[in-house]
């Protein structure tokens, strides 16, 4: 309970400093932060204190192994808000919080200056501050108490001129700020946590694929060796991580067959997220697929093509999951006898079985749950695409995710929760590095406008990482399905160029796949309840897109974050433009999207000069990084006309133009 | 320090419901809201679960005295957001949370109806619910459990579409609602307060006035005698609050004479806020003025007028205070010896010597400030004007409002801070009952609208009261100095309207004094360093304006409230048109103002008839309590038309037609 306590004369009633209205922190401190190495930490806060006195604010961090503080100052914007800035350098837990205090040296400081320039008597004034220099050479070590004692010295001149010279000095100022008296500072009563993580976890760009369609022989089943030939054609097409939904056998009991249909035949395969069979469940290998040696192996060969592995937690099982004989106590038991498996009235999944975490054995179903993280881990996998989060309870992520994080850092959760904003929400706040997102069904200007403010010029940006995703094995959203090959070029650069994190479902994504089950958001014959064999190599495929855009990205750190993009104007509301750029400016990207997958669109773009820093006297070059084409623009307003058959976008990185008229960098 | 904990299996993990976002909330659960008796507290909260049970979100709360929690349900607003409301019964401190949990009864009556509707077999569904409400059966008591019981046979018969009915009956419904499963219920982590005060804090209309001003006869100084005789004429004007400036003998040395010049003739009376002579402090009444006998006089005859007496309170003393000499530690010693005078540098304030609230003293400091207080409480006195308190440390508030409320929960305190927002909220938090605002400089419609949405479209309004003063000794607003008597009329009329309190400065502002000092916001002649005379009836003198103005304020119910004020559209940018209306609409005050003191303005208003209950296909009659003019209005827009020179302002109370055309409830 955080009741206000009565303040009592057992304080120290001298600490005249506020310090309250922190940002960021996330519901009064309770969830961190979270960072990648590199990244920098904005904090702002309100620091003030009564009457006219001088206040310093000092931005405190650490690192949470560490005891020892390290300080920023503030910075003071007006309104009495304030803003430090430092830089996360280490992989590990950070803290921070902020001090504050009136400033006596400075008040002083500040006010013989006003004292003098209206010509009034300063004889005492100078006594008071002779004090405090004094004092402050107490404070001080080394030269700096030498200096500081001189410096003191030099004011008991007569000379008046001189001595304020040596009152408003650089010299004195660093000096004083350097021993300040912080007997009645004020801390911020919270030590508030950053969690950092890797920076796979704030730039990554996933392909998911189902291994069992992977081979390129269309008479036979997929195998992870087939996935392993296919590493080093990913590792050109530039993504980072390959994401395979279940590798675990699959019951039999009330299995699916194609199009989710009830009654499987023979030879279906069963979707891969009715987990267990007799022989082994999430610790095991489906047969068919390989071995857990055969995963180790992937790992291995993708790792020297900078791939990574990443797989799928569903927390669920078959009716014939072994958990299901040797832990009744962890399902539901109706009265008839038999276990309840899942629904969402009146919509039944006979072939799936939840966990019941109501159960009184939730300490053990907790544990295995964890066993089965670090058996993956154990393999070499750290990267993790949960399955439906939003149906297990907050509390056990919570715990799951800090047990893990705890002895391996560098692991990465995906929340897969489509579902309520709050509820997404909450399960970054457990610690999910990265979360799928909206994105899928934001299709118009405003839509795509609106959802990424929201998601980056909030406290939201501070802790939930998007995934944008055009495409995944359960859905095939409207735009896809009706905006052929220009639509899945739209999608697929708004993805990757709007958000740091995406992925795609391929290979139906690059061969324009659209064909869905009437009236839904569905693949019609979809991978989850059939094998599958694609022709990676069929005309019209968008792997050179692909591969270029992840080369962009990779070349272009103003690309790597998401919390930058910023929307300007265009006059045409088919036409979307965004602008990303490093915080020093150096890398400045422009990106103009026609949504129109049907016809050519133009219109002209406000670039914000100012912002950007460029020149609106001077010309500037634009290099378009999609068709190599150079422009050079000149003004606020600029053409554009994409065709979206030929090319729906621009990725215009920004030249700036140097001291010469015909001194482009880019020609250097 | 307040990190996030780790979760441990020592927790109970079947708490399924997360409870977050509490509004309102002040820093966290810092400080308390702010209520009267017989307000609402209306609570809202994101209150969730993972997977799709049906949730149920308690608001709880008691009386801090008291252990026993009350409870009212909470309303499901979508988005996850739920909201709870109770009102304040009594004048103490109360304390309010939230309780949630998954309501495993009305997730399985929700499923069953889609069972049943989508024909599914529910045999084996019935059992289930007869076991939960067996269950319940157990929890509740009396008739109660028996009639779960009963009800629970019922269902265990072959017809289904009887069994239905009792499972959706209101019933059954009930009674699972009485005795919920709450074993694995969340309790929102906070426990969270509200300061309760009397009435007078939400409402009231002050009068400040110079005693020594008072005296009917010009050639001698008025006195506390003076405003007895004065009482009835206060009482009938209908202002609630007599505040006197300070009534403390008045420091002889570096006296302030005529317009706060540097050097006081002999007649000099000086400034009353230069506290403190030979004759005493601030526990002393100045001779001239009477006796302290004569205050507990004045309060009481005040009190039979239901009007009641505020001193101010300015925590600061002359260079003769008697504290000087016996409590030099309290006080700032410069390097020569003599005691540091008020300065804002450059300016300075000789006659004024602030306390030094970091001296080592500080503990004896604020004990015989607390002293101060308690010594006029003492006398009857209940209601405290506190002069700049932002020029004293926020935690020295803190405990002295805290240590004299627990005590005198009937005392008021009015923050005179003139200052940053920050700074003027964060005294709020303290526990201020109300505060001087910046509404004596907002004058244009876009500035009046923007400041009040501010002070009552978010948290502000939870803990600041404003208190709206067109006029005080010390500003003389550009606005009255240009704007005759038709600007006073104005700036008096939105004070009143606008804010439930306001006061004025007079007898000044009743006599439209507008002479000032040239380029300043001051008055010439100021009381502040003369003794004055007034003719209060004066020709042109606004009493009889005042007096209506008070009379409409305490007739309509909706002017005792500041947060429910609401703007809307006028097509005249000199016209300003804002509703207040108490919550169940009973009570609903249109507002019109022409904010052009030189000319009549026109426009058409655009009345939300929807909001206000109002049937857009019926006239109604709007009757204007300044003019007793009526007028029948029909539709969303009204034409308006006011001279300033006549009356600048309608204040229409809305009535509401009744069921035949003439019958309005006016006639009744």
């Amino acid at each position: 309970m955080t009741n206000r306590k009565a303040v009592k004369m057992s304080i120290e009633g001298r600490k005249r400093v506020i310090i309250e209205n922190v940002k960021p922190e996330i519901d009064g401190g309770q969830f961190p932060i979270k960072r990648i190495v590199n990244d920098t930490v904005k904090v702002q806060a309100d620091v003030f204190s009564d009457g006219h006195d001088e206040v310093v604010a000092r931005l405190r961090y650490r690192k949470m192994s560490e005891k020892r503080w390290n300080e920023v100052p503030m910075k003071f914007l007006g309104n009495d808000r304030w803003e430090g800035i430092f830089t996360i350098k280490e992989m590990t837990t950070y803290v921070y919080t902020i001090e504050g205090w009136v400033d006596r040296f400075l008040t002083w400081q500040k006010a013989i200056q006003k004292k003098h320039e209206a010509g009034q008597d300063l004889k005492v004034e100078f006594l008071v501050g002779v004090s405090l220099i004094k004092e402050a050479s107490k404070r001080a070590t080394g030269q700096d108490a030498q200096r500081l004692a001189e410096l003191g010295k030099f004011i008991k001149n007569e000379n008046i001129v001189q001595n304020i010279a040596v009152v408003l000095s650089h010299e004195l100022t660093v000096l004083m700020s350097t021993y300040p008296e912080r007997r009645f500072s004020t801390r911020y009563g919270k030590e508030l946590l950053i969690a950092v993580e890797r920076s796979l976890a704030g730039f990554s760009s996933w392909y998911e694929m189902f291994p069992r369609s992977a081979s390129p022989d269309t008479s036979r089943f997929g195998t992870l060796k087939d996935c392993i030939d296919f590493i080093p054609e990913l590792a050109k097409m530039g993504f980072d991580i390959l994401y395979l939904p279940p590798l675990h056998p699959i019951g039999q009991k009330n299995r699916k067959g194609k199009n989710n249909s009830q009654t499987a035949g023979q030879s279906a395969p069963g979707s891969p997220w009715a987990i267990g069979a007799e022989e082994g469940g999430h610790m095991a290998v489906l047969s068919d697929l390989g071995t857990v040696k055969d995963v180790e192996k992937l790992v291995r060969e993708a790792k020297r093509h900078n791939v990574e592995i990443a797989i799928d937690i569903a927390y669920q099982c078959s009716p014939d999951h072994p958990y299901i004989k040797d832990h009744p106590d962890w399902f539901i038991k109706r009265p008839d006898g038999t276990i309840q498996y899942a629904e969402n009235p009146p919509k039944k999944y006979e072939d799936i079985v939840p966990f019941n975490f109501e159960t009184e054995e939730w300490n053990s179903l907790w544990n295995e749950l964890k066993k089965i993280i670090l058996f993956w881990i154990g393999k070499r996998i750290r990267i993790f695409r949960v399955d439906n989060p939003h149906t297990k309870p907050f509390l056990f992520w919570d715990w799951l995710i800090g047990e893990i994080k705890k002895d391996y850092p560098d692991t990465i959760f995906l929340s897969e929760a489509f579902t309520r904003p709050k509820v997404m929400y909450r399960l970054a706040k457990s610690g999910f590095s990265q979360s799928y997102t909206y994105f899928t069904w934001r299709n118009t200007k405003k839509e795509l406008i609106e959802y990424c403010t929201a998601l980056t010029q909030s406290d939201v940006c501070e802790y939930f990482r998007p995934n944008f995703w055009p495409n995944t094995p359960d859905i095939l959203p409207e735009f896809l399905q009706y905006g052929e090959r220009a639509g899945f070029m739209i999608r697929f650069i708004l993805a990757a160029t709007l958000s740091s994190n995406y992925g795609i479902y391929g290979p139906p994504f690059e061969l324009c796949v659209d064909a869905a089950l009437s009236d839904r958001e569905e693949y019609r014959n979809s991978e989850k309840y059939e094998v599958r064999h694609w022709d990676r190599h069929k005309e019209g495929n968008l792997v050179d897109l692909i591969s270029r855009v992840n080369q962009i990205r990779r070349d272009n750190p103003a690309l790597h974050m998401t919390g930058n993009v910023k929307f300007y104007d265009v006059d045409n509301d088919s036409i979307l433009f965004y602008v990303k750029a490093t915080d020093d400016l150096s890398n400045i990207v422009l990106i103009v999207v026609n949504l129109d997958p049907y016809h050519t669109q133009s219109g002209w773009v406000h670039v914000p000069l100012k912002a950007l820093g460029l020149d609106p006297a001077q010309p500037y070059l634009v290099y378009d990084m999609l068709s190599n084409d150079k422009y050079i623009w000149h003004g606020e307003r600029s053409y554009v006309e994409l065709n979206p058959f030929a090319m729906p976008a621009h990725i215009l990185r920004v030249h700036r133009r140097l001291k010469r008229e015909v001194d482009f960098d880019y020609y250097l």
